[in-house]
């Protein structure tokens, strides 16, 4: 059977993890600690840096194939690892595409898909960017981070080029913080398309999602998105796959969208297991991360097909208490068909620890389930308490 | 988060594993070899002999709970690990009930529960015993191993009280094998009846599910077994829910269960997940092994609702080619929604080295599916010659 190299170990790898086993294929993982969650339930793990060129080699040797459970391997090391005759999936000319905003934006705007406007940040003047793009598209504007950010970190909304701003933008450039900038899209709500694609070149599409953020951060996923016109939902499903074919993507592709009145916009790219879809672990066929190893193995795809009318995700964010399991008897007892997923992550207060799944025909209660179970893992009693003062 | 241990690294601590993985709580196996199917994909292994006290102890020690794989760990090294501290769940008295067949025999028809009619088959005059059974309830008789029996091994139907027969007999009496002997029941069709049982004393009955068995070994299973009377049905999950909670059972009990003209008749207890239950992997809200692990972490249980109308789990037997993963991209590629479970066993023909679940609205279609994915898997373009030849 062969051996599936991760690099990173994450609760994507995690995730990942029970995906291997049942299809008897060995996961290994690159992690920067034994306590990385990923790193505590599967028996082949390297503790190393997947930014460092040696470990990333080492880490290699002996996987049929490598891929990544985030975007921060440098492209040159994937490069030298593939030079070694491990193949890496996604391959670092796709990858560049999620790793780099600007590479993305450029390359997608090529395409003709539909990108917000944008323009680098020169580290000369670079207020005076700023400000023409502000006469040109307003205000408020959203400066970027060109490489790194993730969770609403490294991007950052200005409402006003003041002084304030300034400061921030030459703080930045002088810690050597590539910036982009792009214009504030006025959007409805925010959607994400999940497609898969393999080396043979078969791809397939999952439903798409209604994607809710609150802080930057991704609270709730709606699957399917509700009340998305057919030919939206196709139109977003197109783009995804042609992004894919394009970029030469293997395994996973993310689209986040903003869906506007002008229509579909590309916000950002993902090529690995993504947040938007750990709702297809209970709520489809074959789960994100079923879908990614059967894509970088060169298998063919698995059906897509929803299991339920209605699934939804809410993220469980750290609370106060970080007694997480404490709270399993109520959420288990109120509501004997949520599932729950934890990462075994230390509990940190707005931190990603883990997730719950709902699904049925009732949109409204197993919106209601799932967000009562993700809100009293993260408060228990004190639940209503913070929901009231929000 | 609590640390469950289970003694035992085959297929059933390897996907416990992944229940483990969503509720994250830790597992821990102890193994015979690194290769253990479960030793494969857990980072807590303790390679050791789980029938020396030596071993269970110290791979106790760290436990919050220890449960089993199989029913092979003595009853005296459970009660030992228990005085330290170390709660085994199930606890050593029930589990006798699934490691002697007689004492559980003995129990159940005490209780009421209808069983066949049974003898132990005493050292002294053997054969006397044999021929006064088969004079009161006729031939074949079925003699069984009293203990450490599984998959048909350590069962034989004697058709006939010859010469042979009293040298098998004799030979196994030798060797110190504990017998006894049971009429052969003329069933209908087999069933099983999969239950959980917390210590809180909460139980949950998942629906009753038709067993098919080929030389002694499951081939498959359908849930719920067709045209099933809802009484019999009802009957059933009272039956093991009633077993689980005389004898005190933590955790799952499986109970095997002949369909005849005169009711149902209980065959063997299981104290585990067991192959019957594998269906639930996608055919329930709750998986068996997440429902074992709430049970003995006495969490409250999961839902035991079916997430289809039907639900076909076929086992994948070793063929003569050990190139399993050669044959995945014709089994993915002719039906997408069919999943794959492999254990990462070495193939020997015969042995169960995975299973096949499909699910879906039309039986005869959903058992098809199940039915070549198995085939396929085990004999690839042989498998309509071997089919033939049955």
């Amino acid at each position: 059977m062969p051996v599936v190299g991760m690099a990173g170990g994450g609760q994507l790898a995690r995730m990942t993890q029970q995906a291997a086993i049942a299809l008897g294929v060995s996961l290994r993982v690159l992690a920067a600690t034994p306590n990385d969650a990923a790193a505590k339930v599967v028996s082949g793990v390297r503790v190393g840096d997947d930014r460092s060129l040696d470990d990333l080699l080492a880490f290699g040797q002996g996987c049929d194939v490598v891929t990544f459970d985030h975007e921060h391997v440098p492209g040159a090391h994937i490069r030298k690892l593939e030079s070694t005759g491990v193949p890496c999936r996604p391959g670092p000319a796709a990858l560049a595409h999620a790793q780099d905003k600007l590479v993305m934006r450029e390359r997608l705007s090529g395409m003709g898909v539909p990108c917000p406007a944008y323009a680098p940040v020169p580290r000369a003047e670079p207020l005076k960017t700023l400000e023409d793009f502000a006469a040109d598209h307003g205000l408020p504007l959203v400066v970027k981070a060109v490489r790194g950010g993730y969770d609403g970190k490294g991007v950052w909304v200005l409402d006003a080029l003041d002084e304030a701003a300034g400061d921030m933008i030459r703080d930045l450039l002088s810690k050597d913080v590539d910036l982009m900038v792009e214009e504030h899209v006025a959007f409805t709500r925010e959607l994400a398309a999940l497609v898969a694609r393999s080396p043979y070149g078969q791809g397939a599409a999952y439903p798409i999602v209604e994607t809710v953020q609150e802080g930057g951060i991704c609270t709730e996923v709606i699957a399917p998105a509700p009340g998305l016109p057919k030919d939206v939902a196709a139109e977003a499903q197109r783009l995804a796959l042609t992004i894919a074919g394009e970029l030469g993507v293997v395994g996973l592709l993310a689209v986040e969208l903003f869906e506007t009145d002008r229509g579909l916009i590309v916000n950002e790219l993902a090529m690995r297991p993504h947040n938007s879809g750990h709702w297809t672990i209970e709520g489809a066929r074959t789960s994100q991360f079923e879908q990614h190893l059967r894509a970088v193995l060169d298998l063919p795809l698995g059906s897509t097909e929803p299991t339920a009318a209605y699934t939804v995700m809410a993220n469980v964010l750290g609370g106060d208490d970080p007694d997480v399991y404490a709270r399993y008897i109520h959420v288990m007892a109120h509501d004997p068909a949520v599932k729950v997923h934890m990462y075994a992550k230390e509990s940190r207060p707005g931190r990603k620890i883990g997730h719950v799944t709902a699904l049925g025909d009732d949109l409204d209660d197993v919106r209601e389930r799932a967000r009562h179970a993700a809100a009293y893992l993260r408060w228990g009693t004190r639940m209503k308490e913070r929901e009231g003062r929000r």
